[in-house]
C-alpha cells in the first residue's frame, strides 16, 4: 500500500493521524477534503506533500471536467487552497506549480493526471535508486540506527533512510535496527517502528539519548538518516537530534550516511549557518500526552531541526550520486566495525 | 528545606512523588513508614538514600528506647527492612551499616542519632566543597547544560552538578541553564527545572536530543553532570544520555565536567567496561503517561545508564580534588567559547 496514490479519479492516502493504532485508507474526491487532510497531517513528509500537491491539482481538473467548469479558473482556486494548506512546506507548492506549468503548456485534464502520476512515479524511482546506492555503500552492516521517520510514510512508497535499511535487509537479514523514538513528536516510535514491524525487520525503540551509548559501545555499525535540506557545502538540516548521532558516529568511527533525493540539495543555501531553525511551541517538550510534566513556571526551548556539519557526514546518497564526506573509521572512539563503506568506493564522487 | 532531615525524633522528607505539582513534607516516625517511602521513591538519589538508611536506624533506636525494647534486636530488624527496601541501592545499605558499626562500637540511641546526623552533615559539606571547586573551574561560563537531576533533591541540601551551577549563579548570574528533560523518566523537566525555578535561575527545558545542536551551535559554554559510579581509570557511569553530551562537548571544544563526591569513585572497578548497565522495563520507552505510543508489537531497549570514557571528561571535581582529563577547547567543532577552565588550572591534579 502506498502512502499516497491515485485510483479511479480519487486520491487515496494512509491516514497517519490514526497510526500506529490502526491503518485507515482515506479516499478523497474533493480538493477541500484533501486540504483538510494535509492540514491535519493525515499526509506528511516533504516528498509525500509534493505528490499531494500535484494529485490535488489533478483532482481539481477531473472535477472541473465532470462538472463542466472553467478549467483554468478551477485550477487557480485549487492551487491557492492547496499551497495555503501548509505554507512553509515548499514541496507542496512545488507539486502544485508543476501542474500549473503543465496546464500552461496546454495540458488538459487527462494530461494533468498523467503529469501528477509522473511525479508520483519519479518519487518512487528516485527513492528506489538512492536506497540501492545506500545499501551498496553499507553492504555488510547488520546493526544500524536511524532517527525520526524517513520511511515510505514520508514519501510515496519507498523511503529514503528507511529505504536504505529495507534494501540492506533484503540483501542480507539485518540483526537489529535501533529506532530513536524522536522526541518530542515520536515519529520514530510511532511511524518508523510501525514500518519496520510490517516488514518483519528486527528493531528496538530507544530513547534518543541512548543512541550514543550504543554507538560508542560498538552495538551499531552504521547510522542512516534522511534530510530536510542540504546546503551547497554538504551541511545537512534534519530532525532535531540528528547531529548528536553524527558526532557519536564520528567519534566511534562508524559511517554516518544521509539518504535524500537530489531535490533536497539547495544550491542557493551556501552553508548550514544560512538555514533558519524552526522553533516550535514549547508545550511539545513540557507536556506528555496532553498533561504537563515539567515544573510549573518552567519554559522550554523546542528547535525542530538541527544542522549536521558536512565534516561529520560520511556520505550523502541521492538517486544520481554518492557525495563523499569524512572517511568512515577514522574516529578515536574504537576501531571501525566495518570497512565496507570505504571498499564500496565511498570517497569517489560518482 | 532539606530533601531529608531529622527533627524532634522524626525523619522529614520532601515527597518527590508529588513534585513538581506540589511540595509535601512527610514526617516519618516509624521505620516501616520510611521503608514504604523509600520503595515509592518519595526519597531517591544515591546520597539521599545513604542518609535515609542512617536516619532510619536512628529512628529505630529512638522508638526502641521509648518502648523499652531490646536495642540490638530492634536494630537488626530495622537494618533488614531498610536495606531490603531497594536492594540495588548500595548507598542505602552503606548508611545502615555505618550505624550498625557505631552500635557495635558501643553507641546508645543518642549517639546513634548523632552518628546519623554526622552522615547528613558530611553530605552537605562535601557537596558544598565540590560545588565551590566546580564553580571556580568554570568561572566565566554563563550558559551551561545539565542532564538528569544531580541537585539537592538527590542529596540532602546541596546538589552535585546542580550545586556547581548554583554556585556559578551566585558568583555571577547565569544567562541560561539548558535542562535536558532526561527521557524516559524526565528527572530533568520534573526535578531539575523545579529546583532551578525555586532559586530563580534562568533555564529552559529541552528534549535530550536538542543538546548537541545547541552545543555545536555555540549556545552552551560548559556541560556539568553528576555521576552514579566512577571507575578507577576515570570512566564515568551516569544517567543514559550523558555520553552524548560528552561527545558533543568534546567536538565543540567546551568543558565537560563531572561533579561527584569521592565516595562515587570505585577503585575496585578498573574501567567503565566492568560496569554493568541496568536494563529497565521497555514500557518506560514505549508508553507515555501510561498510554502506549509505540507501534503495536514493537519492543524497546531501555538502558538506564551509559559510560562516558575518561578521554571525554575535562575534569572530575570532588570535595577533595580536581581530577583533570582532556583539555577543554581542543575539539575541531569550533573555537572554544571560554578558556577559563584551563586558566583555572584544569590540568593540574590537585
Amino acid at each position: 500500500m502506498r502512502t499516497i496514490d491515485w485510483d479511479g479519479g480519487a486520491v487515496r492516502i494512509i491516514d497517519q493521524t490514526r497510526l500506529p493504532e490502526e491503518m485507515v485508507v482515506l479516499e478523497v474526491r474533493e480538493v477541500d477534503e484533501l486540504v483538510a487532510h494535509i492540514r491535519s497531517l493525515a499526509v506528511r513528509g516533504a516528498p509525500a506533500l509534493g505528490v499531494a500537491g500535484a494529485l490535488g491539482m489533478a483532482l481539481a481538473a477531473c472535477r472541473s471536467a465532470e462538472q463542466g467548469g472553467e478549467l483554468d479558473a478551477d485550477l487557480a482556486v485549487a492551487a491557492g487552497k492547496l499551497s495555503g494548506a501548509r505554507p512553509t512546506a515548499v514541496n507542496l507548492s512545488w507539486g502544485v506549480e508543476q501542474l500549473r506549468a503543465a496546464r500552461a503548456a496546454g495540458a488538459g485534464p487527462d494530461e494533468l493526471v498523467a503529469a501528477a502520476l509522473a511525479i508520483r512515479d519519479a518519487d518512487i524511482s528516485a527513492n528506489r535508486a538512492l536506497s540501492e546506492r545506500g545499501a551498496q555503500l553499507l553492504a555488510g552492516a547488520r546493526r544500524v540506527l536511524t532517527h525520526c521517520n524517513a520511511g515510505g510514510l514520508a514519501c510515496v512508497e519507498v523511503g529514503t533512510a528507511l529505504g536504505v535499511i529495507e534494501r540492506l535487509h533484503e540483501a542480507q537479514p539485518l540483526e537489529m535496527v535501533y529506532v530513536c523514538e524522536t522526541r518530542p513528536l515520536l515519529q520514530g516510535s510511532r511511524l518508523t517502528a510501525w514500518e519496520l514491524g510490517r516488514r518483519g525487520i528486527p528493531h528496538r525503540v530507544i530513547v534518543d539519548s541512548a543512541a550514543a551509548g550504543l554507538v560508542l559501545g560498538g552495538q551499531v555499525e552504521a547510522v542512516v538518516v534522511g534530510a530536510d535540506r542540504i546546503a551547497a557545502n554538504g551541511d545537512v538540516a534534519n530532525k532535531v537530534g540528528t547531529v548528536a548521532h553524527a558526532v557519536a558516529a564520528n567519534y566511534a568511527g562508524i559511517p554516518f550516511v544521509v539518504a535524500a533525493p537530489e531535490s533536497t540539495i539547495d544550491p542557493a543555501t551556501e552553508t548550514g549557518a544560512a538555514i533558519s531553525i524552526e522553533l516550535r511551541d514549547d508545550t511539545e517538550v513540557l507536556a506528555l500526552a496532553g498533561r504537563r510534566v515539567a515544573a510549573p513556571g518552567s519554559t522550554g526551548l523546542n528547535p525542530a531541526f538541527d544542522v549536521t556539519p558536512a565534516a561529520l557526514v560520511t556520505a550523502i546518497v541521492t538517486e544520481r550520486r554518492t557525495i563523499s564526506g569524512r572517511a568512515a573509521g577514522t574516529g578515536p572512539g574504537r576501531a571501525p566495525g566495518m570497512a565496507a563503506a570505504e571498499e564500496a568506493g565511498l570517497n569517489a564522487l560518482d
